[in-house]
């Protein structure tokens, strides 16, 4: 059984990061370094120059890349062996097939589950091009809004505001996740529901805060003089509870091998984008997801885009330490793009034991967290200057914009600051600043990487989506961890459940009985003395 | 001279911290603990029953605040002393002034900065007041946007979006501050800029992103046949070259004891605010603000909210050694506040050097960052149960909504189960589970506190915002660093005018002249190459 943290490469990168790459020497920027350390493809060029790696480092790496089986688990994966299992002990044993959910284009996966799941995802696909047709033609309805929480809602909604430039006219999008009241209050409040179209998203058709919004839905649309019936469609597993025709317009179907935080490209996503954006755009999309997807089989390393980027994230969690590493997108439009990888990365990496379910002794995923740029350089950029903690970027960037609507000011355009910024933020940082003013010195040091693309279109969104996800995929096999499960969830949903229930007596006026709940009923007593 | 690590009540915390309470053990949590871990003040209650202290560490970290003397600290601050400063270099040396910005209610500061700095906020108040009256006469303008980045965006967007449910009717409020064109061309799409107001805010009047920014604004305004000087409010610096009365509606001052993270009470967000929200609904926000700056003066450590949480921040850095910090606000109406308390907070303490210029030995400001529950929970809650970090927890809940909309489904409203989740994650977090099932095991542990309101309206958000503020301001008293000023952010700036000039030359079509910028012309022949 391999034990990532007695690995020959892991003992050979132990070595290597006592003495790393010093970016701060005023030496080592050559254009041959520069030039080695990009590698481009399917128009995605990333830049790594700036990461604390040298060629030996980039070797050992790629040694570690073989010894761990990166490629033939990512070959598994896509052609759906079960691999999100704990071996040994009950768990979800599922396979893993996000990637069929767009494989529709050139080379096609072959083997037998990969080939049925991709048939599957198309037969949702033509079903949503029939009802769009059927909507478009009636022409009754200008608004969509998704009803659903974690996977069925950050990544839509990442998506939707990455490509609101390419919003078809009249149309718009809204997102209703939360519990909290106030959220849909305050979505309904600026609709006119009679044009309004609703997608609740449960796989399991039994997600409390789903199953309670859509009756917040329910009732506001009852009151307005609408037949829900009429509004609302469903995202879930065939036969959960939301498989129901009598209580939807329409039901489109998501399976037990997709998970969540992995769901945007399958119907999840595409009810609501394929409405807003068109199904062409939305096809763009999932076109550009398989085409990444196809890129991380490549054994070479260095053209295997998402593959690199897994091993310089290694690199920086396990061999330099970092606890949390930023996502910071050059673009407003990913202005939730962070929040999608937030889920996507922490929700699958955030594991304490690996696959044979025995607790690992290192770091598995780090806190992932970002904000647009060049916002950050004027909120939380003099931290990870100057900071005591290492914060370890990701940028994202593009030559384009999006809207062709930019201005001149002082001989240059928005655009071309904005690219300077992002270049200008990534030397800094790694080269840092020698100061006789203790304030003005910068330790430098700081390790980054860019990813760079023409323009963030729905094809190019395509790639940098399945770009990530195969990233973490890739890591969590490093790790021999199960990135697909996420247990980690229930003991908190567990005990909601408990405090739900005392309010519901009490709601009741039953008298509370404290020895079935003894750890809240302190807390509870605040509360209800606070409710009252 | 004070060195944090060497003071007596760091040593006997390091002591403590070797054995740290154990929240996991069944026996801690007694409806004693619980009591005895519970702060009211102003309405606020803060829940840390469930933080890894005692009541002997919380004793220790009492003495800390003597040790270091933080009120009298806190005390200097708000009577204007020239805080910002680094001793024995060139610094800011400017006073730190921003709870003048709302000192008219009880028991003002008598200090004469402080009393004329609450004079000079009062004149712009009432400015504003007579600006507001005349465009409410005059019924021409629905929506106003906000130009500004960094301290001149984030707080007065969070307070935006917390508020949105006391919009006077009719009006809106918008946000463009990204250099990203597609930013500007985003916001300005959806406008009748006929009925628009512009907000331009930067202090120093030169901010390279917002002039650029006000340029695209003026040139749509033209473009639209109206005059940019109808529409476009200034807030800057007296006498800044924003400071002219030709080219603008009306102009705001702001000055330079009042830093940019801690703007948003004064008229940089105050424009905006009392357009959408009313002057009155404004006014209830500084006087909560107020208020809670007054009890930052409390030397009872268990009374003074603010003193109490820097205090458990610091125990969580410095002692448990954590390098992030989440705050999780249950509430979907503070889904930007996090995003505020990022800049705040890391802006304010990620620094390397004390109050003297020497680089500290210790670990300074954590990353702060954070979503909504109960959203969280479905995206990276799984890291914060069962990850190899701990990441400490900052939760934030009400007990009512805001638009007292709601909807009962089985037997319990959406804000019972807010509620319930948000208690729910707080215990699970702390206890932990035990299992036989590795994947179901908890290690519990994960320190948090709740800070509880009975509702966010415009007082208590003016609490919350001031509570943060200061527990930030205390912290970096506690490490002895100068919270105020942001040199970290010049490096990248500087840098970026060296690459926006490149751009300017090869706009002009010069040749590049390869030496005037060794580093960045590798990269640079890159980005040309694609560009062209």
């Amino acid at each position: 059984m391999f034990l990532f943290n007695q690995s020959k490469s892991v003992l050979r990168l132990n070595e290597l990061a006592e003495d790393p790459v010093d970016l701060t020497d005023d030496t080592l920027f050559t254009s041959k370094r520069v030039d080695s350390m990009i590698s481009s493809a399917l128009g995605l060029t990333l830049f790594y120059a700036t990461e604390r790696v040298s060629e030996i480092t980039m070797q050992a790496l790629s040694d570690l890349a073989q010894e761990t089986q990166v490629i033939e688990k990512m070959q598994k994966m896509q052609s759906g062996e079960v691999i999100n299992r704990i071996e040994g002990f009950p768990s979800e044993e599922r396979k893993v097939l996000h990637t069929a959910m767009r494989d529709f284009f050139d080379h096609a996966n072959e083997a037998a589950p990969a080939k049925e799941a991709a048939q599957m995802a198309y037969q949702e696909l033509e079903k949503l091009t029939h009802l769009l047709t059927d909507l478009e033609a009636k022409g009754t309805f200008t608004d969509m809004v998704q009803v659903g929480i974690g996977g069925s809602d950050l990544g839509p909604r990442a998506v939707y505001y990455a490509l609101k430039a390419y919003e078809k006219p009249g149309r718009r999008a809204h997102f209703f996740s939360n519990v909290d009241p106030d959220d849909g209050a305050g979505v309904l409040r600026g609709l006119d529901l009679s044009k309004t179209l609703f997608v609740v998203v449960s796989k399991s058709g039994s997600t409390l805060e789903t199953n309670t919004n859509e009756t917040f839905v329910r009732e506001h649309l009852t009151k307005a003089g609408l037949d829900p019936k009429n509004h609302i469609i469903a995202v879930t597993g065939k036969g959960s509870p939301m498989d129901d025709p009598n209580r939807y317009l329409a039901a489109f179907y998501i399976w037990d091998f997709i998970g969540g935080r992995y769901s945007v490209t399958s119907m999840v996503g595409g009810v609501i984008l394929a409405f807003v954006l068109g199904m062409d755009r939305f096809l763009e999309f999932l076109r550009g997801a398989n085409a990444m997807d196809k890129l991380a089989l490549q054994p070479d390393v260095k053209s295997n885009l998402p593959l690199l980027s897994a091993l310089l994230s290694i690199w920086n969690r396990n061999f330099l330490g970092c606890a949390t590493s930023a996502v910071i997108p050059y673009s407003q439009a990913l202005c939730r793009f962070p929040a999608h990888l937030q889920q996507l990365n922490m929700e699958s990496n955030g594991k304490r034991i690996d696959r044979q379910g025995k607790a690992v002794e290192f770091d598995t995923g780090p806190v992932i967290w970002g904000e647009p740029g060049t916002n950050g350089q004027h909120s939380f950029f003099q931290l990870i200057h100057q900071g005591t903690s290492v914060i370890p970027i990701d940028f994202i960037g593009f030559i384009e914009n999006q809207y062709k609507d930019d201005v001149v000011f002082q001989g240059t355009t928005s655009q071309e600051k904005l690219l300077s910024n992002l270049f200008a933020q990534s030397l800094s940082l790694a080269r840092g600043q020698k100061s006789d003013n203790p304030n003005q010195f910068f330790p430098g040091n700081r390790p980054n990487r860019i990813i760079l693309a023409p323009r963030l279109d729905p094809y190019t969104l395509g790639l940098l989506l399945s770009y990530y996800e195969n990233s973490v995929a890739f890591q969590g096999f490093i790790w021999n961890i199960n990135s697909f499960d996420q247990e980690g969830v229930q003991l908190g949903k567990k005990l909601a459940l408990q405090y739900i229930d005392l309010f519901a007596q009490k709601r009741e006026q039953k008298p509370l009985d404290a020895k079935q709940f003894p750890l809240g009923q302190a807390y509870f007593r605040h509360i209800s003395s606070l409710l009252s």
